[in-house]
């Protein structure tokens, strides 16, 4: 796994970066940040977590701000697939699906209305955020939107910045905000109304 | 103005509980949310920023706790008029508009992602909110709903979770998670949008 820290970095002692130690201290930030959260996230209590020392964590990172921005640039790797099923209510189901998948996370779940929350006081962390989740997330949607378009399911004047808006807000807002279930049949019934809400009312 | 803790508990020392006090640390408790959020939040804090003895919080509430919940019950009551201007579209602007002003007030934009990550760690804090203030703006919506059912502008057996989630979901995803801004025309645009979702396809 390319952790980006490790690319950007150079060693700065004689050691070179291992790997696997890299990768048990990424563990330990999510941890962290699931049980604690950013506000009170020390550096300690992750080196402490990986079962290494404080000292290998600054070889990869000056401070915690950067560490939790890099862990979160991992991400970006694992969202930069856009579905492709031929049509846009499959490729919504799926991008829905995996959006539920993703908010339901038990580790997740947790991480990310607290680094919201955290973006509010801390510009940084907010565009930290937006760059590492926000905006592949917005790019798969995009594509799955323009194809849409290209096959003619949905128009050429479709606002796509609502069309972005209106896929992921309904999942967030039940499973993150109100944390209410998903009961089965669900997604399926929100791609339908989603769908409705796109393509416009041809009466 | 009817604070809830003023009714609920009866003074235990001889002073009666005074309002203004209550009022300002009422106020206090609300900027401290703001600034610091409901985690780091103390007694010590509210008190100071207030101008009062702790001893004036301890009176009111036992606990940080008890405190910031009857601060947030307060909310349910300026929550609890439904607009009725006749059209479920003029309803719906209504709502958003009043959504969007909430979503972007200086102090409640920082207090609102704050509480929803502490509701995650701790669900007291979670049930307090829902009860404070998701629940009312879910009646109140409800109430609109049933309204625009009654006068057959919405299907009797339009889903009404559905159609809340619908509703406040893409004004909170872009103005709470995304903090990106509400273009002029935005809320009209989006109130079509919803329509469409809510109306059905009538092909």
């Amino acid at each position: 796994m390319p952790y980006s820290a490790v690319v950007k970095r150079t060693p700065t002692g004689a050691a070179v970066l291992q790997p696997e130690v890299t990768a048990a201290i990424t563990e330990a930030v999510l941890d962290e940040l699931a049980d604690t959260g950013y506000g009170k996230l020390s550096m300690e209590a992750v080196a402490r977590r990986a079962g290494v020392g404080k000292s290998a964590l600054y070889r990869r990172w000056p401070s915690k701000q950067e560490m939790v921005m890099a862990v979160l640039a991992d991400f970006s790797l694992e969202l930069a697939t856009a579905p492709d099923t031929g049509s846009l209510r499959g490729d919504l189901v799926t991008l829905l699906r995996a959006l539920t998948d993703w908010l339901t996370h038990p580790r997740f779940s947790r991480i990310l209305p607290d680094l919201a929350a955290e973006g509010v006081r801390n510009p940084e962390v907010a565009e930290a955020v937006r760059a590492a989740i926000g905006e592949p997330r917005r790019r798969v949607g995009a594509a799955v939107l323009r194809r849409a378009v290209d096959r003619g399911e949905l128009s050429a004047d479709t606002d796509l910045e609502m069309a972005l808006d209106l896929i992921a807000a309904p999942v967030y807002w039940r499973l993150s905000v109100r944390r209410a279930p998903a009961e089965p049949g669900y997604l399926d019934h929100l791609a339908d109304v989603v769908l409705r809400a796109l393509k416009g009312d041809p009466s």
